[in-house]
């Protein structure tokens, strides 16, 4: 605790996704006093046919 | 805001999925007065090894 | 199945989240060919001290 | 209702995830009260580098 | 890892959640090899006015 | 997109959830080059009655 999960398009490098746990991880860390070992990180990627706004796909734009 | 998330069987055609979030976001925006560029649709899709109903996996049914 | 979750801002009232479950769970069920009372809707409700765009709290703006 | 969601490194069998959805259910039906037919699972299975813990992914470790 | 999400009508006592997370954390233990100070069980609870099925809230009903 | 869903213990102060969101939102967009205001954060807080670690909930310990 806590658990952060970052949803979004898939496509990151592994640089990218390895960058961005250390970063959020120690953004959650300083700012509410947890400490670095006891903050999950899950990365659920989606692809551009699930995700839609305003009523229209992202594979449809 | 708001945000649905779809959660069905995998298997669903892109002409299913492209009416699902066109019908679904019109229902949300006039049911609840949100504009509909604001509104956003996430599908998530299960197999059906990963799904259970009174402990049995549609799998194994 | 399907399974539909809305999340949305708090201060709906039950007028509006009985037409919405109501619209959705219809929409669901024309595009995607499920019954309806396979369907099922879960509302979910957040405060605006929880819920940040661009880095800024709504409560804060 | 209720509704079980697993969330758990991929790779376990057919043969560990139907035992899993089995005795959840048992224990979830046996404690609460709830009937087994009412009671749904969910698996969801992640891969090592969309998991962290202190900061890095377990497929950095 | 892993993380079990029980999502449930409120109004369960102490008593049987108690008993939910310890039966339940037991149940995947045994079953997915995981040693039990490895999963975590977060409980999650609705309410009847914020869940529907076929179309109609459980507090409609 | 991306949506960040920051799930912890309640009980922290304004300020605290004020800093989280704008320190994980600044982490998100430096290190997978989203633009901030495409950065939704949400904080879910549980209580300690509703979290349990090796089959024992937090009120419990």
């Amino acid at each position: 605790m806590p658990y952060v999960t970052v949803k979004m398009l898939e496509g990151r490098t592994d640089e990218q996704k390895r960058a961005l746990v250390e970063k959020v991880t120690a953004a959650v860390s300083e700012t509410i006093d947890a400490s670095p070992e006891k903050i999950t990180v899950f990365i659920e990627e989606m692809n551009k046919g699930n995700y839609a706004i305003n009523g229209k796909r992202l594979s449809d734009q």
